[in-house]
């Protein structure tokens, strides 16, 4: 009998393997993915997203992890690719109500370390330090540390060993064949796992609309050393990101050649290289760091200064010299300004307003647009395209970038030949269950955006951005009267304050008509309804927006307040 | 005696001539630029600007025209380069408070004419059409308009000849030597006029950042040639800007060879298409183009669709399709669309959300990024050096740009051998002062922004917009009391009102918190200031805002009103 002779053949049946990206998927940054097999979970990286322009006065974002607060218990361990914010940034916020073991290579571990003094938490965090090419076991799962070329030091990717099959996580990448330290990524042993069978790679897609490779950070040493040269009578200032560990060290080493001191300013700089300093991922010979407050015992042109703000950060350290604001530098036409870095999309703007203001007062901008003082630490297509050809996996999952991104990332896999349907084009929240021979998305789970507001995390959502840009846009009115219900009557007001409105010097008439007009509203309303406050706020509310609509084209917040006594 | 000897060769002291730009440096867009000699002013193009981002809520800006107003009778004619937005769209709004004679070229005449039916202005504009070639006698002026290649058709160069010399001002301009239609750019005359002298260039500075050359509008047309070729069974749609009127004949001519009808959507899109048809700056043969409410009735391969939008303006009919808000278009995986055009800087993010969200549809998307269907209108280094080649001034003033560009156009010309002191790297409001051997910034006068929100015009300045920026970050808080302040009693409230603050509904502790804070504060006062409603509301604001600061990391504003019975 058929049925009988299938029921046979049937292996046991293993749980299903579960991929849940929660963040990173349709946006840059937020990364995190959740691998879930029988009763474990382990979790790859933890990182933060920077607010959109719709997020008016919202600091930072963290990844929803509802699903794994309701999972507390299955979390074996969370497993770091490399220390940049899009990848750790989040764990002082989801140490709150987790508490894994995270392991980490020594770059990595050192950097969150250093963040984690500055948060209180309800216990003591369990960070373990790995090294390229440590294997951790973990329940079912083994994770495999893969060393990798990127923008920061000590990057990895990860293979994931699981009863059902492997799986590899690219982490951030580059393919650099000349790097500043260490090795080339190990295209050797990503060839040998790809040789005993991917069943699912997630690979990065930063770049994925971008053709052929990404120049080595070398590179831009060559075009700093033409810099410095050429500027040989000038001090030299260089803004960079301060987790580029090779860019600084490049730096650095151009700077003691050229008979330089290097100051460095700003908070994250000085952290981060303390930090790569003390763990060893730098090397600065003595006497070569001065603190940027004894830059002036020096000629300008013995000084290279580092620091903070190639996004034009409006806080950071370039940005306080560009409008003359910070304490220790005064910057002036005898400088050279360096863009050390490129614009991250959003950005082009803030950067250029550094620009204008240094043209306006006569210093020299070298950016990326004049020179290549810049490279990006993530796979263009040929570098994306290796890492399909040495892994040659079963399925395939786009992560790590907008919906653009992810697209050129699924029509470039189908170019190297893959089978549209192993591709898994997912969303945050989108589970992906696999077997060894299968794999197909199931049902979604809860996956978003935790907004960061000062100290308030999640307090802040769509509600309140709506008004936030709401009042942003026409600014409010407020109009408070207070009335004797029993007695028909209105006791004093309305009072019209407004703000974000028109410049009420110069609109006394307006506000006399508002006045008016809401005086009017009030005591109609207190006539026909007179015990009602809440009628007698909506009729305001309609009655002035719609005279204000025709009369201004505009729409600003109405608040009524009525008071009884 | 030498100094007898010097008086009389003195020459009859001229007027100087005074040059003003109030607008269009320091700034891309708002060009707008004020000649004067004697009693004399004659105004080149009168332009709009749109809004930074730190102007929320803000429509257009135009620029402050005091100076003019203020001299309405000396003011002889407004010379326009040509229709763009930067260069004529406060046309409707300076009229309102001057009207001088209007001289245009055909098509730039008739897109005012259009956006003139709109307003209501105090008397009839006079709009005076004049041909590439023709000169303008202008009291002590006359004004040369000289053919130039330009993003829209029928541009021109401006030579002002003047009793102290020749004035050049460029426009806005591109080197075409394969123009879609009509001339190259007239570069036997501006070397006859550069042969008779220049006294001052006044030369954009848009693209002085990009060496080379911009590449000819043609070449658009063959990438244009190529997606049609590869997309032969699919539908179409091209967003490009509206006044594009060579790069939309392209898209006909190639529409009509390939059998495709061409519907048009998008309000600007449809106006210019009209005027540019009927002015005859366009031919399209007969029954090509269908009522974009018709096109349900072809082949999807035998229909291309121009639309407006493709910088992801959230209003343009692009942006409608792509969220599904068309009322006549719905765009499916079939179509194929292609934005003419490349990003505005600023709009990277609007025009990435089209991006995404096509992607996230399934549709395919081409942009400059993947193929060349786009060309800059603006003269690149080469061109803007052949331009100074051409007309060798003796006076130059780099304008139409930030000041990252002006900067660039001025190390340009310091290339090209010109004196660093014979450059003139002005701001909005400065005015260059020339007599035929001297040129110099005199005094500054007035200029700057005049900010149009809805109807409104002038009536929202710095402290709204500060007031704005203030309550989009971290929202308001209102507080309400009435007090009796002979009695020093709290009558009713205070009441707490929050809107963009934090979600009311999950934090009823906090808003307690603030009532009870804000009661005692009150009370307090009011034992020490019995008749002091000032000095409530400061504390109120002051304890208030402290408590916040210090609980949530969060300045809301705070606004106290206090009503005293």
């Amino acid at each position: 009998m058929p049925q009988t002779a299938k029921r046979r053949k049937t292996k046991v049946q293993h749980p299903k393997l579960r991929v849940i990206p929660l963040g990173g998927l349709g946006e840059i940054g937020k990364n995190i993915t959740v691998i879930e097999y029988d009763d474990e979970i382990i979790i790859i990286d933890c990182g933060l997203g920077f607010p959109d322009e719709d997020m008016p006065g919202i600091d930072l974002v963290i990844p929803d992890i509802t699903y794994l607060e309701e999972r507390k218990d299955k979390i074996k361990g969370l497993f770091l690719t490399h220390g940049h914010e899009d990848h750790i940034g989040a764990i002082p916020f989801v140490l709150r109500t987790i508490n894994p073991p995270i392991y980490g290579t020594g770059l990595t571990v050192g950097i969150i370390r250093n963040k984690l003094k500055e948060v209180t938490l309800p216990s003591v965090p369990d960070l373990r330090v790995v090294k390229p090419g440590d294997v951790v076991k973990c329940g079912h799962f083994s994770v495999e540390f893969i060393h990798v070329n990127h923008s920061i030091a000590d990057a990895c990717c990860l293979a994931v060993h699981t009863p059902v099959g492997t799986l590899v996580h690219s982490g951030d990448f580059k393919l650099d064949l000349t790097p500043i330290e260490g090795d080339v990524m190990d295209l050797a042993r990503l060839g040998e796992i790809g040789k005993e069978g991917v069943l699912l790679l997630m690979c990065e897609s930063t770049n994925a609309e971008r053709p052929g490779y990404s120049p080595s950070e070398k590179t831009v040493g060559a075009s700093l050393e033409y810099i410095f040269r050429m500027h040989s009578d000038r001090r030299i200032v260089i803004a960079t990101f301060s987790s580029n560990v090779h860019r600084v060290q490049q730096i650095i080493d151009i700077s003691v050649k050229h008979g330089r001191k290097v100051a460095v300013t700003g908070r994250s700089m000085l952290n981060i290289l303390a930090a790569a300093i003390e763990l060893g991922y730098m090397t600065v010979p003595e006497g070569v760091l001065v603190d940027v407050s004894e830059i002036r015992r020096y000629k300008p042109e013995n000084i290279t200064l580092i620091t903070t703000g190639s996004q034009g950060e409006p806080m950071s350290a370039l940005h306080r010299m560009t409008f003359n604001e910070h304490a220790q530098v005064k910057i002036n036409p005898n400088d050279v300004i360096v863009l050390s870095s490129s614009a991250i999309p959003g950005n082009e703007k803030t950067i250029g307003n550094i620009i204008n203001e240094l043209s306006r007062k006569g210093i020299k901008v070298i950016n990326d647009a004049s020179l290549a003082v810049h490279v990006s630490g993530h796979a263009c297509q040929e570098e994306l395209k290796l890492m399909h050809a040495l892994l040659r996996p079963k399925y395939f999952m786009p992560v790590h970038g907008e919906f653009r991104h992810l697209t050129a990332h699924r029509e470039l896999a189908k170019q190297m030949g893959m089978s549209p349907d192993r591709i898994f084009l997912g969303e945050i929240g989108s589970v992906l269950e696999i077997t060894d021979n299968s794999a197909s998305f199931a049902e979604k789970v809860t996956a978003g955006n935790v907004m960061v507001d000062g100290t308030g995390v999640g307090d802040v959502g769509d509600v309140v951005l709506r008004d936030r840009r709401h009042l942003s846009q026409d600014g409010l009115i407020v109009v408070v009267a207070t009335i004797d219900a029993y007695e028909q009557a209105l006791i004093s007001g309305p009072d019209i304050t407004t703000r974000g409105f028109v410049y009420v010097r110069e609109s006394e008439d307006l506000i006399e008509e508002i006045r008016e007009l809401t005086t009017k509203v009030i005591l109609k309303t207190l006539r026909d309804n007179p015990l009602d406050r809440m009628t007698i706020k909506n009729e305001v509310k309609e009655s002035l927006g719609q005279y204000l609509f025709r009369k201004l084209g505009r729409k600003p917040m109405i608040l009524p307040v009525i008071m009884n006594v």
